[in-house]
């Protein structure tokens, strides 16, 4: 069900030949009502997407009526042009909905450069056939329209109390996020005033999506937005929303992970007794961009030298003869120090956990990565051939 | 000749057994004098092998009579042993030269976390047989013995104006400086006091070494050490003698680009128009620390996107919609959109250009990086087992 799982939404995908397969790629997602609260996190690239110019504008008031998305072509660094093609996209879906343009938000995925006529023509097309096919039913259709180098939609619903989310999301290469990554689109029939449903998922991508960092390329396109249609009725605990939240974006980093590009092992990085937060995302975050050691994990290789020397490039609070480390279970580090023979350490599972203890503190962090492998290689040195 | 063609250097390279494959793996350098002037910059990686903590403190007085490198193991992270096994090298060097162990460095490479006592009999086994086989001759063996995964041995040598500089390099992977990267090994018969000594050093280390980044991965046992004999009695003109030092590091350090890990392209990514030089060499940086443009050039893919959004992600003064990018002479993109159709450019050669015009100011900076290829994760997968 994904985005239509919450009361008040609709949703379709649509094929138009934007992708050389004949998949569905377009897809639009529409708030009924009666509420049309709307929120959204942009990626923190400063080489921003045209979508992501003309969104960042227009969500600016805290409502969106609807988002349109489109997969087979990023309309990145494509000029004025393509700045008029996102333009022309929200004119058109509003004028379709009987709702002013401020209200659509733009999202585009694929190859940057990709923006010219052709693009344009069937963009606004699909826009068209999409919205002439809405129903309460096409959350998944949505979700696999969205689809790039995916090779599963990924979709996540969450029940509350009296309310509930939904979401979709799409991305399995360039994801390491600033603000937001990828693109998803969450939902909710709670009743939500623009700056509660702005906080809110702020707070929840912090922890989930911006904790993912499958190989330390931030996209151009990434957006998460949410759309609340307080079509429930009920007024959600703060804190009980929030954490559903984190948790619906967590499961769809989760799916995001599982699916990444090339990928055999899916690195689930814990780094506790850290200082503060900062320093534990920072440790977290640099052995996850780490090539050697994404290497090594791809050779089951629990080499743990690479993960102390991709620590010591952190400003982080720490002293490397202090730090433990451990993989799979087995503490292959000790005080700075070697400790179990890596023999002992079974590397094979594809859900891979490096436990890496500072001493400096009581915080912890766990961020997500995959490791670097032939088929990521493979992937992204014939993806625009 | 390497390090012993200046005047007042021997040196010697013999195999002990540190290296499976038999291959010559302890190497020593010895500056005869009259004068025994040096400097050393070091890997800023927190995380510092033991040898690095040792020379760190042992150069503080400006001078170096020897230098001992091992090849097959870093003796990092190896605990306080490890720390005595540096400290050992140093006297059993000493004493055999009839100098005091603070006037020697101590450097090694190979994993991280080798340094029990069977590496430590043969690093003093070897340190002995070096020492007994010094030579006027020895530079090219001494290069061999500091090889790991290298191919070739690297050295370089510059005739002055009545002196002369040599040196050698070794270092295929975990090729990113923060101060210095590597192991290198530079002399010169030039008469320099110590401060001399080390600004020239750091003044060429910082346009040739430092822009060298194959891998984003900062080694823990990196190091660049200058000795300076005195013997030709030749005061060198100080900008003659930073230039020709320089030319002599960049030799060296194309030398390593040429021939690191897996690589089949050697990337210049040349960045003009920046604002200052710190911008010129953090968006060369990103650039070249971006995986998925990597694995683009490996796929002979002109893709220019991947530029833009590498550049995207640093601090530059920049506007992306004034950036013009050029591969291999032909400009694919120009003001952050399509320019020459991709198909233009032929990446089938080694030697790849990047040009990046910033159009924000008139600094200049060159940042030497590879590609991301098959054999690198390869290599990177398999190489403690």
């Amino acid at each position: 069900m994904s985005v239509t799982a919450p009361a008040g939404f609709e949703a379709a995908g649509v094929a138009v030949g934007l992708k050389s397969t004949g998949k569905p790629d377009v897809a639009v997602v529409v708030n009924r009502g009666p509420r049309k609260v709307g929120a959204a996190v942009f990626t923190s690239n400063r080489a921003k997407a045209n979508p992501i110019l003309w969104s960042q504008e227009a969500i600016k008031g805290g409502v969106v009526e609807a988002i349109v998305l489109n997969s087979g072509g990023a309309n990145c660094f494509t000029g004025s042009f393509g700045f008029q093609t996102t333009h022309q996209t929200a004119e058109r879906a509003a004028e379709l909905l009987g709702v002013g343009a401020v209200g659509i938000q733009v999202c585009s995925t694929g190859l940057i450069g990709t923006g010219d006529e052709v693009f344009r023509g069937k963009v606004l097309d699909g826009t068209e056939k999409a919205i002439a096919v809405l129903s309460p039913d096409g959350g998944e259709d949505a979700a696999r329209a969205i689809m790039t180098t995916d090779t599963v939609p990924k979709m996540a619903v969450h029940e509350g109390d009296g309310w509930s989310i939904g979401g979709m999301a799409k991305g399995a290469g360039m994801l390491a996020p600033g603000l937001a990554t990828m693109l998803v689109v969450l939902t909710t029939d709670a009743v939500l005033e623009p700056a509660e449903a702005d906080a809110r998922l702020r707070a929840a991508t912090r922890v989930s999506f911006d904790r993912l960092d499958s190989d330390g390329c931030m996209s151009t396109n990434d957006q998460v937005t949410l759309l609340a249609s307080g079509a429930s009725g009920v007024v959600p605990d703060a804190d009980a929303f929030t954490e559903a939240l984190a948790a619906v974006c967590r499961d769809l980093a989760r799916q995001l992970q599982a699916d990444a590009e090339g990928a055999s092992h899916a690195i689930a990085i814990e780094v506790v007794g850290a200082a503060s937060e900062e320093d534990a995302v920072e440790v977290g975050r640099s052995v996850a961009r780490n090539n050697l050691f994404k290497a090594a994990i791809f050779g089951n290789d629990p080499n743990w030298g690479r993960v102390l020397a991709a620590i010591g490039t952190t400003a982080a609070e720490f002293d490397p003869y202090q730090v433990d480390v451990s993989m799979n279970g087995v503490r292959v580090c000790s005080a700075g120090g070697p400790d179990r023979p890596r023999e002992e350490v079974d590397l094979t599972p594809r859900d891979t956990h490096v436990l890496i203890d500072l001493h400096a503190g009581d915080t912890t962090a766990t961020i997500l990565t995959n490791d670097l492998t032939h088929d990521y290689v493979h992937e992204n040195s014939a993806y625009s051939s």
